[in-house]
Formats: structure tokens, C-alpha cells, sequence
């Protein structure tokens, strides 16, 4: 292969831990109530919500939504399913913030810095700008440029997604790679003829976790860490 | 004041120099083709064009058309004009992709690296995403978002390229200072209610500007430097 110009990536569980950190978050919030629940399986409960929220938003049905008002939206549902109370409207906008904060997985931000030496990094998420902002000043992510959701006013896995990131860097799309550790991703983007790396997160859900523990696709690499990718491609 | 959240940063001219730099890629050319003309005054009328091809723009007369697309144009019109012979297309898109590889002012990669740790720095030029990630990976510049005329899809002063910056950052207008060597960029930003700093470039233009040599409006900040910006910022 050709090595890619620009590596566009998938953020949530691919370079930062959603599940440990939004568990502290609530876990923090559980405790100054007084509540005894499993804060994991709400950060999972909290997070199921995720896509069937964008689904109506890819088919068309609901105007273009940033993920912020979704998380948010999400978590209210949530509370209510699982007879929680309900935090005033500060501690709904905290809570919901605590996906600008998620910790890098260990290898990230030396793999990143090694990859960034010979290619473009972009930020191809769901999550909004300012969000992606915040994370990686929060965990020191050297992105050149942020794509994504935001740029497209789309959700992964529309095809507009990943064609507009490639054209905002005027690159054809097999001059990009797209590094995720979820298959649909990387299915999507292949489909579009974009090179892909698979990146193996065993415990984005957990020590029980079920999907995604192996390539199922014909990927252009597979690494089990942004270290190990990073050496893959020469960097 | 309070603080600006985000600084919204003018390039070409603010952070950048590009006379020096665009000049130095005409006089290679020239030399190439044993043409004895004056770069410097090449590399100002070349800049010249860049205002009037976005104003069909701004106008709605012509869709959106990325500036990598105008200042090949406006190379192609000025040498022309000034009965240049006419380059090769590899010749041409390396001459248009010089405006990718601006040298800095010297202030500004510390300036910038200081005023970051308080504030979030992104870009609000006019400039593609693809040359504000060239520049930005050529000079060394920090910044954690690339916003302006690729992200609104017209080009300042149009009211929508400084408020879609401040959308996609989350933040009202008010908490976002724009900066530029530019007074007339200052005042569009701030008829939308953005703070403004005034950055002194008085060379910008050559040894005989005459324009931009002062702060012709009530702006936030006056500095003479981004390092300077940084201590009146108390960064």
C-alpha cells in the first residue's frame, strides 16, 4: 500500500475512553445523592442511547442536531427509565459535558504524536467541534484539522461523512485512511474506497465487552494499538 | 474586559507573512525562465486580485469557490496582464501552492503558544482548510481548530464567517476575541458583538505601506506583537 496522506479517525473508544471516565462522572454524581447504583451499566445505558438518537437525523427525519443536545436529550431519557431523579438544568449541562473531558487510551497521544510525523490527523467523530476541542486539549491530542459530524451536518456512517473530510483536505478519498475500532466504520468508509485501520479496543465496553474484538473486513491494517499503527506505517 | 474564551485569528498578514514568501516563490520562477522582473511588486499585485475574486463570492453572484481555486485564477490572470509567458499546470498549481507554505512573523509561534494556554485558538481566514493545515504543519502554529471561509462557505467580512466560528465553538460572539493586522476585518467582527485585537503588521505590505499602520477603532487590544497580546491577556 501507499502510505495515506491523512489519517482520519474515529474518537469515541478508538483514541479516548468514554466508558471509564462518563462512569466517574456519574458515579461522582450517584454518590453526592446518596444513590447505590451500578455506575458502568448506566455509563453503557447512557451510551446505547447514542445511535438510535442520530438515526432519525441520518434518515432525514430530524434537521441536523449536535451530539451535546443529543447526550443531553439521551440522558434525561435515561434518568426516567431507570427512575433517577432529575439534576437541575446545571447539573444536566455538567454531566452531559463530561464527554469533553474522556481520557486518552494510554498509547494514544504517543502513537498520534509518532503518526502525525508523516501524515495529516484529522478528527472524523460524532461529536461536535466544540467537544472535540475540549477533548483533546483536555488530553493533549495533536490534531491538524476537525472533521466530522460538525463539518458534514451528518452522522457517521452517511457517506457525506467521510467524503466531505476527505475533500475539505482537497485529497482524493484513497489518500485517506480511516482509523477506527469499530468495523461499521471501517465498512463505510472502504465502501467509499478509503484505506482503513482497524485498531483493537477489547474494553471500550467493558471487560464483558462482546463486539468489535476482531477485524471482520479486508482492512487495509490492523494494530492493536496507535503505537503498533504508527510502526506499521513507517512512523 | 473578561477574557475571550476563543481567539479567532486572521492569517495571511496577521500570523503569516506572505509577501516575503510568495515573492521568493515568483523570483525562483522567474530566475527558472532567465526573466528579469520584480518579485516583490509580482507577489503585491497577485495579492491584489485576492479581494475582488471574492466578491461575486460574497455577493452570491458565483457558489462558493475555495481560495486555492481563486488564487490560481488571479495567477493566471496576472501573468497575463503583465504579458508573462504561462507555465506549465504543474508549474502553476506549485506556484498557487506556495500560499500552503508562508513563513510566520517570529512573534508569532510563541505568542501563539502562550496566548494558548488560556484560550482556545482557531483560525477565521479565508483561507481553504487544506492550506490552513499546510501552514499551520509548515510553521509550527498550535492551533485547535480551523474554522473561517471553508466552514461558513463565504468569505469575510460576511457577518456568517465570524458567527459560524463562534457557533461551532459553542460560545456567544462576546466571548470570542477576533485578531487581525487588519482594521476593517476588526470592525465587521466586532458590529457582531466579538472582541477585537488590533496586531500591528506594518511591513505587511512592503517597506511602503500605507495602510493598516494604526488602529482605527475603538478595538479590545492595540499590541505590536502576538507576544505582546499574550502579557496584555495576562497569558
Amino acid at each position: 500500500m501507499t502510505r495515506a496522506r491523512a489519517l482520519l479517525f474515529d474518537v469515541f473508544g478508538t483514541v479516548v475512553d468514554w466508558r471509564g471516565s462518563i462512569a466517574a462522572a456519574l458515579r461522582d454524581w450517584l454518590a453526592a445523592q446518596g444513590i447505590d447504583r451500578d455506575a458502568e451499566a448506566l455509563a453503557s445505558g447512557w451510551r446505547a442511547l447514542y445511535d438510535p438518537a442520530m438515526a432519525p437525523i441520518r434518515s432525514g427525519l430530524r434537521g441536523y442536531t449536535r451530539l451535546d443536545v443529543l447526550h443531553r436529550e439521551n440522558l434525561e431519557t435515561l434518568l426516567k427509565a431507570e427512575g433517577l431523579p432529575m439534576p437541575d438544568a446545571a447539573t444536566l449541562h455538567a454531566l452531559t459535558h463530561a464527554w469533553h473531558r474522556l481520557e486518552p487510551w494510554p498509547d494514544s497521544v504517543p502513537g498520534l504524536t509518532r503518526l502525525r510525523r508523516g501524515c495529516i490527523l484529522a478528527t472524523v467523530s460524532n461529536g461536535n467541534l466544540s467537544l472535540m476541542v475540549d477533548l483533546a486539549r483536555h488530553g493533549g491530542l495533536p490534531w491538524d484539522a476537525v472533521l466530522g459530524a460538525d463539518w458534514a451536518r451528518d452522522y457517521k456512517p452517511s457517506p457525506s461523512v467521510y467524503l466531505a473530510a476527505a475533500e475539505a483536505l482537497d485529497l482524493a478519498p484513497g489518500a485517506c485512511m480511516m482509523v477506527a475500532a469499530h468495523n461499521d466504520d471501517l465498512a463505510a468508509a472502504k465502501a467509499l474506497g478509503l484505506q482503513t485501520a482497524f485498531v483493537l479496543r477489547p474494553t471500550e465496553h467493558g471487560p464483558a465487552q462482546t463486539t468489535d474484538l476482531a477485524a471482520e473486513g479486508d482492512w487495509t491494517a490492523v494494530a492493536t494499538s496507535m503505537e503498533d499503527l504508527a510502526s506499521q506505517l513507517g512512523l
